[in-house]
Order: structure tokens, then C-alpha cells, then sequence
């Protein structure tokens, strides 16, 4: 394993030169295993069944994809290319709907390509690849900025609960929320986790466990109904999860169950922590009611990693497996980006940093 | 399928005249088995493993337990099995410690053995076998009351949300808190139901699913992380649950995860009903901080039905799994009993119609 742009033993997704190589998320922890991806449905794919995810990491996989369109196109010239791009970006756009970092990080390889005249194909294609890496790049420093600021906010000793994968596997490399958690523990401060399991999909069983296993991070595995009895207990000093996207107002789309996470918080006066880079924001959207929740396959559901947990669905039987919720910005003591810690009210800092961005 | 007893289309457990008849619920709802039982270990085994489960049923489980041991006994004179029955009583009570009906059940079985003379060991055996299958009529008759009490809670249309499986498989054949349900359903009202999966073990996905889907009354399947999300999209009227153990104050200890619904509905203003018998309150514990919380095996969290979720434990990664929490009285709107509706404060009727159970 390379250590390279990550700092935490494994790197989640690399440019290849003429490929993209990054870890087939579905098949850990039982099995760690690169792919090499060069194609945009290639791409698409691996997006649109998670074998990359966590709204930072698919930004890095898209710029990728469009540099690989863009390495790879039969095109001759700059001009040839633009359509062909134009095409690769509204199939990568369609992959996945609430991470906003996705369209984020296509519009901006878009708007480098179409913002100027380029002397030749080779001068295009250098500046695509170069602003891929950017972003990757950039989202490494994000990471490790929010790292330092979140870990601020957290007491020594800190019992930290998180849900879903916000951590190295979501992102370049470093993480936002586990981020957060790795930066104070390397700082010093007695850190040990909640993970929360995270069904249907299984990112903190599955992702978060096997990251904090490889840190060496003290951490416990819970089931998603177990946060309550931990919070009741006295057990959580502080909830610290990732985004999908975040409202102008600071409502945050994050993984189904993170807003009931915010409530048991809430209830039991525990501080709920947002960390995520600007790129998360979408100023667009006056609060989270306007944010797309994908719905995703009742297999998830009823038949994790192919074992039957359900009866046969009927006409009296279904399932709803929606992907995401939204968690209102009243419940959210702090978002933590690489430009700082917001407190609330979100709408006027979230407006001037992410506006800038 | 036999429908004696239940009239729900199954019979959770039945006495074969010199053996228990269970439906294995660990198979569902992949397989419908029968087991027979001829021994107490078997019996404990059986409890032990979730074979028969549900508060009600272990107690109803327990009681045939000791029949068992009464009409297999190779003791001579009702003195000679007394002892006997003794022991067996202490090998059931050790199976599981939340549940306070089995300890009821127990009980009562004991305090007939023991609470007079015998002119024949035939004459104890069959008293104990009758007393037994009287607790078991008791059940049934309860939960039908239960559930037309209950029912009188329910507005029409209602969608209802249920934690686990209070339903005909955790009780003699009719249920609880599914009870209630399926009185409401009888009774012509349009019941929708979201169904928790209820990890780790999967009550609701297997179990209450399966019922209801029997039942043909309209179920939706969510993972325990998404009930915050539909409440928050106003489509939940009511929460139903069942219970374990009611302390005195009216605290309830219940499936773990149950507890974080009732804050979830408290938040969102949904009333929050307990279903569950009398021989569920335990009159001795003046607040639910006493109920002793069972802690089971690692591996229910890390391999549910035998495929791996998470990576291997280590050091630093562990795995807590407690099957219960306390839902505190005041968060529960009203407890449905088979003698009417109580409403807060608990503490009076509770002692008054517990009291003289």
C-alpha cells in the first residue's frame, strides 16, 4: 500500500497517468483491492455502486473521469473535444444525486476546459489532468485543515460517536469527520469511537471499523439503534459525522440515520459537529428541503451482502431505502471546514467562505 | 399450519401432551420449522438462542419447561420432584435476565408446585401441565384485550411505526403491539405500518415482516437508521411497541433501539404506546435503572446470519452489544394492558392492576 497523499496507509484513489486506481469499496474489509479504472462508464459505475463514495472521494473520481475522457477521446483537436467532454459530464452528473462535491468538481473541469482558448489538445488535456489532481490535492489539504480545527473543539479525554464513512475511504485520503478524530489523536488527546454500523450499506461496520483498526484507534462497533443506550448512558462526548451537501442555511444531507443521530444529541445534550469541506456547500439551495434524497434498491435492504434478512416483498410487503436525510442546521452545534470553525447562525459565514470558494 | 389458538394462521408454541412444539424462529423467514422439545435443556437452549422468543412466549416456554420436567422425571412421589423442579426452575431462570415473564411464569409454576400437597404425583404432574396451558390461554386472551384496547388509540387512517416484534411469534399466537395492529386492521381501520429491521437480530425484518405480510396487512421494511426520516416527513401517526420489563415508575425496558424511537417520536410529537401484559411489570424495581441489561455475543454485530460485516477485532476495535435499553415512563403517552389503557402517572395503576395479577 502506498502512503502517499494520505498519511493514514492506504490511498483511496490515485491518478494513474492514464488510468484511475482506487480501492473497491464494496469488497472490504474482507478483501483490499485496487482497480484500474480508464474508461467514463467505467467510472460511472464504480460511483453509482460505491465501490468509490463519500461526497469528497466522488468530486476527486469524476475530474478523474473527465480527465480520462479527455486523455483517451479519439478527438484531434481542443474544439473536437468540448462535446465529447460535455457528453462525459452529464453522464457522470447522473450517477448519484445529494453529494453536491459531485457537480461541484464536474463544473469546475468544465469550466477550465470551456473558459478559454487552448493552443493544442496536448495543452488541454495537461490542464485537466493537472486541475483533477488539484482537486485532489486541495481536498487532502482540506481535510487536514478541518482535522486541526474540529480537533479543537474536542476534550481530552473524548468519547466521539460517528455514523457512516467519513474518513479516509470518503475522501482523498485523510477523512473529515474521522479526520477530525485522527487529528486530536494524533495530537495526543484519548480519543476511542462509536462507530455506528450504518445500514443499509454497512460504511462504519465495514469502512470506519477498518480504518480506526488500521490507526489504531480505540474504537467500539455499534448497531445504528444502540446510540441512544450509549448517549443515555453518559458514554458520547461529542457526535462528529461528514456531508453530502450542505444548505445555504447549514441544513446537511449526510447518510440516512445522521438525523436522528442530531436528535439523540440533541435530547441528551451532546454536541453534534458537521465537518466537511466548502466544496460540500450549495449556496443555491435556500435550505435542505431543496436537496434531491436518492433513493436506492430494496436488495440493500432486504439482502445485504447477499444474505436474506427479509421475506419475499408482496403487494403488502415493501421496503423504502432511501440514501440520505436532512439534518436541520438548529441541530448543529458547529460545521468545521478548512477555513474554520461556523457556529451558528450558519447562512451569513457559510455565504461569505463557501462564496469565495 | 394450525390456527388454534392464534388465529393468525400460525402457533407459536404448543403442548404436545409429553412435548413442546415450537416454530423455530431463528429459520425465519426463510424456513417454517417446527421443533419438538422433550427436555428443560432443550427448553433453555431453545430460549437461549432466540429459538422462541418474545417476552410472553419465554414465559409461556418456561412454564412448559417445567411441565416437561414434571412428566419426565423419573422421580416416584411429588416430595421425590420437587427438588427436581427446582433445579429446572434455576437452569430456565439463568437462560436470559431482562425478560421479567419468565421469571414471573417461573414463579408461579413454583408457587403451585410448592404451595400444597400432592395425594399423587400424577395429580402434581397434571396440575403443573394444565397451570402451564392456562398461562398460555391467559396470553392469548390478554393480547386479544390488549390489542382491542389499543386498537380505541389508533386513529383511522393510521400508520404505525413498530420497534422488534411484539407480535403473534413473541407471544402465544396473537401479539402485542401487533396485536394491537391487527385489532385496529380487523376492526376495518386503514393500518399502515413501517416495520424497524430491528438490528442486530432482525425481529422486524424477519419476524414481524413475515407476520404481517401473513396478515396481508400493508407493511413497509426500514432499517432502524431511517424511522427519524419518515417521522420527519410526517408519516408516522403512531409508534407501538412491546416490552420486556416495566419497572413500577412505568420505565420500560424493550429491544434495544427503542428507546431512541421514543425520543424520536417525543421530538416529533408522535404518541408512543407500550403494549405488553401485566405479567410484564415487576412491581419490585421502583425505576427501570434496575432492570439488569443482557449483553450478548460479538458476532450477532459483526456476522448476522453468518455473512461478515465488519473486520476482524482487534485491541482497539470491540464490539458492544447490550439486546435492551430503558425507554423512561415519560416518554411513553400510555401503556395498553389487558386491563385497560393506563396513562401517566404510572406508578398508581400500575401497583394497583399489577398488584393484583
Amino acid at each position: 500500500m502506498s502512503d502517499s497523499g494520505s498519511g493514514g496507509g492506504f490511498e483511496t484513489i490515485a491518478w494513474g497517468g492514464d488510468h484511475v486506481r482506487l480501492i473497491d469499496q464494496t469488497l472490504l474489509p474482507a478483501e483490499y483491492r485496487i482497480v484500474e479504472l480508464r474508461t467514463v462508464p467505467e467510472i460511472c459505475e464504480a460511483i453509482r455502486v460505491l465501490r468509490v463514495r463519500g461526497a469528497p472521494a466522488i468530486g476527486c473520481a469524476a475530474a478523474y473521469g473527465l480527465a480520462l475522457r479527455a486523455v483517451h477521446g479519439p478527438e484531434a483537436t481542443p474544439e473536437e473535444l468540448l462535446p465529447g467532454l460535455e457528453s462525459a459530464a452529464r453522464e457522470l452528473a447522473a450517477t448519484r444525486p445529494t453529494a453536491v462535491n459531485l457537480f461541484w468538481a464536474i463544473d469546475r473541469i468544465m469550466s477550465l476546459a470551456g473558459g478559454r482558448s487552448w493552443s493544442s489538445l496536448d495543452e488541454l488535456r495537461q490542464a485537466l489532468v493537472d486541475d483533477a489532481r488539484s482537486i485532489q490535492a486541495e481536498d487532502d489539504a482540506a481535510c487536514r485543515a478541518i482535522g486541526a480545527y474540529g480537533a479543537g473543539l474536542l476534550p481530552d479525554p473524548c468519547r466521539i460517536l460517528t455514523h457512516c464513512n467519513a474518513g479516509g475511504l470518503a475522501t482523498s485520503g485523510y477523512g473529515t469527520a474521522v479526520g477530525v478524530i485522527r487529528a486530536a489523536h494524533e495530537q495526543g488527546k484519548r480519543v476511542r469511537v462509536w462507530v455506528d454500523e450504518t445500514r443499509p450499506l454497512l460504511q462504519g461496520a465495514r469502512l470506519t471499523a477498518w480504518e480506526l483498526s488500521q490507526l489504531e484507534i480505540p474504537a467500539t462497533l455499534i448497531t445504528d439503534s444502540m446510540a441512544a443506550h450509549v448517549m443515555a448512558r453518559g458514554q458520547v462526548d461529542a457526535v462528529v459525522v461528514g456531508a453530502d451537501r450542505i444548505a445555504a442555511n447549514g441544513d446537511v444531507a449526510n447518510k440516512i440515520g445522521t438525523q436522528g443521530v442530531a436528535i439523540l444529541a440533541e435530547y441528551f445534550g451532546v454536541p453534534f459537529y458537521v465537518a466537511a469541506p466548502l466544496s460540500t456547500v450549495d449556496l443555491s439551495l435556500p435550505t435542505g428541503a431543496g436537496i434531491p434524497i436518492e433513493e436506492r434498491s430494496a436488495d440493500e435492504v432486504t439482502t445485504p451482502r447477499g444474505t436474506r434478512f427479509a421475506p419475499e416483498l408482496t403487494a403488502t410487503l415493501t421496503v423504502y431505502n432511501p440514501a440520505f436525510d436532512v439534518t436541520p442546521a438548529h441541530l448543529i452545534r458547529a460545521i468545521v471546514t478548512e477555513k474554520g470553525v461556523l457556529h451558528p447562525p450558519y447562512g451569513p459565514a457559510l455565504a461569505r467562505w463557501a462564496g469565495s470558494k
